[in-house]
């Protein structure tokens, strides 16, 4: 689950030069790009600069008595000078760029430096985003079509958004540490449930328009959806050969429509029934689980997420009861702990990529866990009255606009509508639209004539009146009330009005004040194990960033075009590839677009029977999901001991393939740390064989280098994570010997025979170490490393006592880990190894700082067999010890 | 030591009519202005507004049937409306309203409503401040005189200032859950120690000024210093009548001098030796404590603390070994726990003014405690070699300037300075300013032909070229630089260079990433109990706010002028005063300013004679020492059983002292939360007898109330107050019965007979509780305070059960607590009572919320006894579990 730090993608390509057949596209890496990095801990890029201008400001007598004023320090760099020093001396190694050369081959290196800007300090960049960001207009934007403004509530805006404890976790994987936010994606799920009617809901997807495709292929069990446009009354499942429909309520032009006879019809012609639909109308509106929708999906953005020019925001997705075992995306579920205690976990991982691989025919992994989660909290904050009152305030105030329109000659489109109005006009649009300008109000411009007004929470009597006078309405919105009386009821009339409750669990219902939901967020935070914990001064939050909707005219853009052009240069120039496109908001995504882009160059040069996708074993997990789904064909690749792909299995099956080679997919460096010196053979092999290479650069922070202009960060971050495999050699099995690019593999399966001991037993006994880093990035001290490498050689000491009899090979801290403070703290203890050394195993795991896990080890095979994925009952939320008093 | 978001105090007076004789005073309070108000939690004065413009609202349709956006919830307000009638059931009342007039007296209800502006909700007070910030001019300001521009560390920012685990702490006085701030504040202490060379200094002061006065009061031993100006080589100690001599170093005009023969002959004339310095400067410059100066004082601002138009900022004060018993203010100390371990606490309290109340000389209780942790993890961040960057930086951009000054024909002041440059001008300086403001940039004008030049860290090459170009200097700052070559070393080359070390204590060297530093500032910060987590806003960081220098030309501080006049209008409507000074910046300076106004007025009506001073024992407890430091005698008033001033008393104490009655001081309502019916009476009385009555509002909240404009906060407070008092009522003896204000007192003395349990022994055991709530704000809900009652309960059954004999009477929890992590997860348990009882108590307090003391029950009087005020050695930062695993 992608923090939305690291869940967007990018699609680099080669200009298609007609006369050079060599071509090649990449895409999808996890650079976040300048923006992002200059701001929040500042990596990669920041640095690269750094080293450039000190080399050139050594020659100006002003710089050298004057200096830049952050020059002294790398603040962003984990090790200092003292300590690479101590890491290339453990390494019998004399200079980073020796370990440089004996790491990354040479013909991989670039031997050109990159043009970039100067660097920037943090407050540097401030000022120039602040630059950037007034060149963007804020006007009031009314055009809707599934984006609109809303309230973000400050204390969640601050305490959520901005906070780097809910903002850069990781993956749930380890949910003893990972409780809180998993506990805010099932009210997530319980909130979706609850207003959309639906059974089973997931923890969001990438966007509206993800979930419904995904809707469209759920309906077809199978890739590959063949789409019709109809009308309604138009639509025939008689030929029993529709695999579903899919409609919105309220649909795009604001109007409310019954769909139940639709559903029924849908259903007896053996198709399913889709519908895209609002949060907020649903909130008075009956909802599509209550007449017979099968699948029900939308965007939560307009409960308390930022418009930010378009995402992102996280997509709902929710289906009746016998479809959840076909729902993608992932799911958070309850099942129970070691200790026979109620938690969460992210439900059916079987279904995950990272375990299926070639199997898998979605490539959606990535939810949009963060901003699902301030959905999530501004139905926790507002609880069921307040999002009513925010929808009913919203209708009524499309009310008055409409009868104000109506008394100006204006016709509607419809007359049973939730917050949109589409509108015939009476005048010449050209004249409304030029009083919009001049009230700096954006309109949805369907044709001349044909307007659209979308209104939202924040409507004020003063917005109102302004879209009166813009429409030529000689009232007010105060004398059109005064006369609409009572008797305008709108939906509240109708037989759409919402008549069931939603929201009623305890968590909706509990922390409506400012004190009491800082308290929750602070707690859920609490439970969860983050690297680091800072406040982020994200930039999307300002006004200028925050309020822009992506429809509006590209002249109120223009600071965001600025991003956008800069982010591109900077890209290419670091990547050597000539053009980007920025449309895939995912890594997944970036896949599908690069592979389409492929397949549709090869059709344009009449090559369309080119349908095979070479993947390595070592590439990214999503790869094969993504081939599929660009209609190819995988054919696994295998790798050699090393990690590299074995030449002559590619050799071979790219003689076997060469007539229908499309593609190969490579991830580099690969998934297993290694940079491969046979990338350009490779390159060279498929584009001789008229194929594509794809590039999956996940991986690529480690590939940013040329052999004059190094980039610093990454030669630390390669520094560290061979100065780790080195301390850890003599006690663990490493794969992939020699020095290794950005990580290493340790293998413990041969532990399974000595000591019954698996990886999962490690993994959780990490926990009681209070560390889980495994990848050192260049961030990370010599400290953190030293302090990580010591937990593993202790933990290799504990197998070690199991192996060698003097700890049970049944109740040992490894079996037992992790050890929850529940469990420590306990009366009862009767393990045969005491508290301290289940609990602080080594000297930095001390009382005041440790990490505790806050549940036993999870039980995920029980999770499985007893799916529930919406909120326990209460009685969950209570204290073991409760009855403890009495018997003291 | 309070947080800065409650050390503004102001003065509020009554306008002078000559004709009326009935005049009063009032300052003092807690009400932190409408600013900060509005934006933190947005407590009182919002309310307010929203309940006046409800009711107003309701008569226009438009505002039923579209609402403001925000009424549907009191989001400040903790209980609900439900839990409100909970609440006045269990009193046995019908409403709020009769819970008013039964503990209000009607006589002191205003009978008015306020003219105040209508409600904003928190998004609307923002825009409305980035409004009012537009309106300040964000110049380059170089007029230095104690104040310098300084590049803030964003990650200082955003983790410390605008976090409100770092902002809204209280006063430490229970330090085993306060170890965070006490740690940071000791690193202040010992860097102010480091840098100045002195040998103890105190946890900072209001300001510079107020810690000259100190300073000159601590060489007096006594209130009431004659002050006489004279050049250095003026001054006379031979009449051995100078009790002490205070000099700047660097001083105003920049000019660094040698004083160590001035320091010789003061001591030699018995005089003490005060040197008024400047921190960056003395990381290059030889430091006071080296010439044998005896106080070192100044303004810690410019280590990472904004300017914001003057304030607050921290003062440092340090002092020699001698002398640290009469230093003012307060110091953390080292001292250790009842489990050996070396920890930290205020130390020496017992001078603390809440302990010796009218035997208080010094009414300076309050530090910037905020603002001197920014300060700390400014050194903390950069460490000695960054400082010394920094100053080496500074110092040389000055170099670089004042030779182009040279060259473009001006005459220094003085050939030795750090930072500041005094200039004799060779052109009119009419025309140097009109270039200064064509560039934006405001330059010290002393007169005519005399300019004065500041720089500091954040200047540039660019700002150098620019303040060349404003002093005509034809040259740049690159060339000038160029030409300079080595030779020009300043400072450095000359016998003021520093030769000494400082900061060479490892917490100083440990944290210079950004990484570190965060997990640095939230390990202290998750050592400290908070009611309140919670990210905030600060609009003072704003660069319109924070970045404006406080003797700016007024015109640049448009925005500020504003807030102040709005301030202003709204402090007088509430209170009903005249007008208001801004000036006193805490508590204590708005008494001391408000009887030096009234003593300044008896003056000017020919009353000097008028001295006394008369308090109630119920007054605040800084009062005495500002009356005697404001040349009054203090006489205290008698108070009755109930906390009411004991009126025959007072009347006796009128009639003894009528001819010399200066003023009476009153808090209101008192400390014992209880509404005086009397006080019209008294100041009738008072002013009757010539004299003024000062009215201390520190409790103030609770009195912003009108017969009909209702505070509904206020309503809540005292509900709340009086629903907790009526729980506990039958387990504890509550003093002052009846209705009470805002709170009550607990009488615990009974327990030290049948128990020997003493009030510190609730105090640390509510530790345990996780609860140390004791005066319930309208911001708590009832389920918090239901706990904290439930606390006390628990507490109360847990005394009675060592009453009888159920429970140990020397080893019990109440004795042992608190119970740290340390003490309950160890192997060890010896006590008579479980695990689960010692950490548990009750079912509210569970495992994975509980928040734990950090260290067990303090040791104040080792601490006193081995008084240490720096940094200890690092081997007090090693594990208590360094030799567990071994034996284990």
């Amino acid at each position: 689950m992608q923090s939305c730090a690291k869940s967007w993608g990018f699609l680099l390509a080669k200009s298609v030069n007609p006369r050079a057949p060599c071509r090649r596209i990449c895409s999808k890496n996890r650079i976040f790009g300048k923006l992002q990095n200059r701001i929040q801990n500042g990596k990669s890029f920041v640095t690269v600069r750094g080293l450039q201008t000190t080399a050139v400001y050594a020659s100006r007598q002003i710089e050298r008595i004057l200096p830049r004023h952050d020059d002294f320090a790398e603040r962003h760099i984990g090790p200092g000078e003292r300590e690479k020093r101590e890491m290339l001396e453990f390494l019998g190694l004399e200079s980073i760029a020796q370990l440089i050369e004996d790491t990354v081959p040479e013909s991989i290196r670039i031997q050109r430096s990159m043009k970039m800007d100067d660097p920037l300090c943090e407050n540097e960049v401030l000022e120039h985003l602040q630059k950037i960001a007034s060149k963007n207009k804020v006007w009031r934007s009314y055009i809707g079509m599934g984006y609109y403004n809303c309230s973000v509530p400050p204390v969640i805006q601050r305490n959520l958004l901005e906070n780097s404890g809910w903002v850069t976790q990781y993956t749930p994987y380890q949910p003893e540490v990972a409780q809180g936010r998993l506990e805010s994606l099932l009210n997530y799920q319980t909130m979706i449930c609850d207003i959309t009617g639906m059974a089973v809901a997931n923890a969001s997807l990438l966007d509206e328009a993800t979930a419904a495709a995904e809707a469209m292929q759920l309906c077809h069990s199978y890739i590959g959806v063949k789409t019709v446009l109809k009308l309604p009354h138009e639509m025939d499942f008689s030929g029993k050969d529709v695999s579903g429909v899919l409609f919105q309520y309220p649909d795009t032009d604001g109007r409310v429509e019954d769909f139940s006879a639709l559903v029924d019809r849908a259903h007896k012609g053996g198709a399913l029934a889709c519908c895209a639909t609002d949060l907020l109308a649903l909130c008075v509106l009956r909802p599509p689980g209550e007449f017979g929708v099968d699948i029900a999906l939308g965007s939560s953005q307009r409960f308390g997420v930022p418009l930010c020019y378009g995402g992102p925001h996280a997509a709902f997705f929710s289906v009746k009861e016998n479809l959840v075992r076909m729902m993608p995306g992932r799911m958070v579920g309850v099942t129970r702990d070691a200790a026979g205690k109620e938690v969460y976990r992210l439900a059916l991982q079987t279904r995950e990529q990272h375990i299926r691989r070639d199997k898998a025919t979605s490539n959606i992994c990535t939810a949009q866990a963060l901003l699902a989660n301030m959905a999530a909290m501004f139905g926790v904050y507002h609880g069921p009255q307040g999002l009513k009152h925010i929808a009913e305030r919203t209708h009524h105030a499309t009310l008055i606009l409409a009868e104000g329109l109506k008394r100006a000659g204006h016709r509607l489109h419809s007359e049973m509508f939730f917050d949109t109005l589409k509108v015939g006009c009476s005048v010449a649009s050209r004249d409304i639209l030029e009083r919009a300008v001049q009230r700096e109000i954006n309109l949805r411009l369907y044709s001349e004539g044909v307007l659209g007004v979308s209104l939202d929470e924040t409507v004020t009597e003063r917005d109102l009146d302004d879209l009166l006078w813009v429409f030529g309405c000689e009232s007010s919105a105060e004398l059109i009330a005064e006369k609409m009386g009572e008797r305008v009821k709108g939906i509240m009339g109708s037989p759409f009005k919402r008549t069931s409750k939603y929201l009623s669990h305890t968590v909706f219902n509990s922390y409506h004040s400012e004190t009491n939901i800082v308290r929750y967020m602070k707690r859920l935070e609490n439970k969860d194990i983050s690297l680091v914990h800072s406040m982020i001064p994200l930039p999307i939050t300002w006004k200028e960033f925050a309020n822009l909707h992506p429809f509006c005219p590209l002249d109120q853009a223009e600071g965001y075009q600025q991003l956008f052009r800069q982010l591109e240069k900077d890209l290419c120039e670091v990547t050597g590839y000539d053009r980007i496109s920025f449309q895939p908001n995912s890594g997944a995504q970036g896949e599908y677009a690069g592979l389409a882009a492929i397949k549709a160059y090869l059709n344009s040069i009449g090559e369309a029977h080119r349908t095979v996708c070479l993947i390595p074993k070592s590439a990214h997990g999503t790869n094969p999901a993504s081939a599929q789904m660009a209609g190819m064909k995988v054919q696994v690749v295998e790798v050699d001991k090393d990690g590299n792909i074995d030449m002559a299995n590619l050799q071979a099956l790219v003689d076997k393939h060469k007539a229908n080679l499309a593609a190969m997919m490579i991830t580099y460096p690969s998934t297993f740390g290694v940079f491969e010196e046979s990338i350009s053979d490779v390159c060279r092999l498929i584009h001789q064989n008229g194929g594509q290479v794809y590039l999956d650069g996940a991986n690529m922070n480690a590939q940013m280098m040329g052999a004059k202009g190094l980039v610093h960060a990454t030669e630390v971050a390669i520094l560290n994570a061979n100065y780790m495999a080195k301390r850890l050699e003599s006690h663990y099995k490493i794969l992939y010997k020699g020095f290794c690019a950005h990580e290493f593999i340790l293998d413990v399966r041969p532990f399974k025979k000595t000591a019954n001991i698996e990886a999962v037993d490690v993994a959780k006994r990490l926990q009681d170490y209070g560390t889980l880093m495994i990848e050192p990035t260049e961030s990370e001290d010599k400290a953190e490393m030293d302090r990580f490498c010591d937990a593993l050689m202790g933990i290799r000491q504990e197998i070690a006592d199991i192996e060698e009899g003097r700890m049970d090979a049944r109740i040992n801290p490894l079996k037992m880990a992790p050890h929850s403070l529940a469990s420590i703290t306990s009366s009862t203890w009767d393990r045969p190894y005491s508290r301290e050394y289940a609990a602080f195993p080594l000297p930095f795991v001390r009382p005041e700082t440790k990490f505790w896990p806050s549940i036993s080890r999870i039980d995920d095979i029980y999770g499985d067999q007893h799916l529930v994925c919406t909120c326990p009952p209460m009685d969950v939320y209570e204290s073991p010890y409760e009855e403890k008093r009495a018997s003291s």
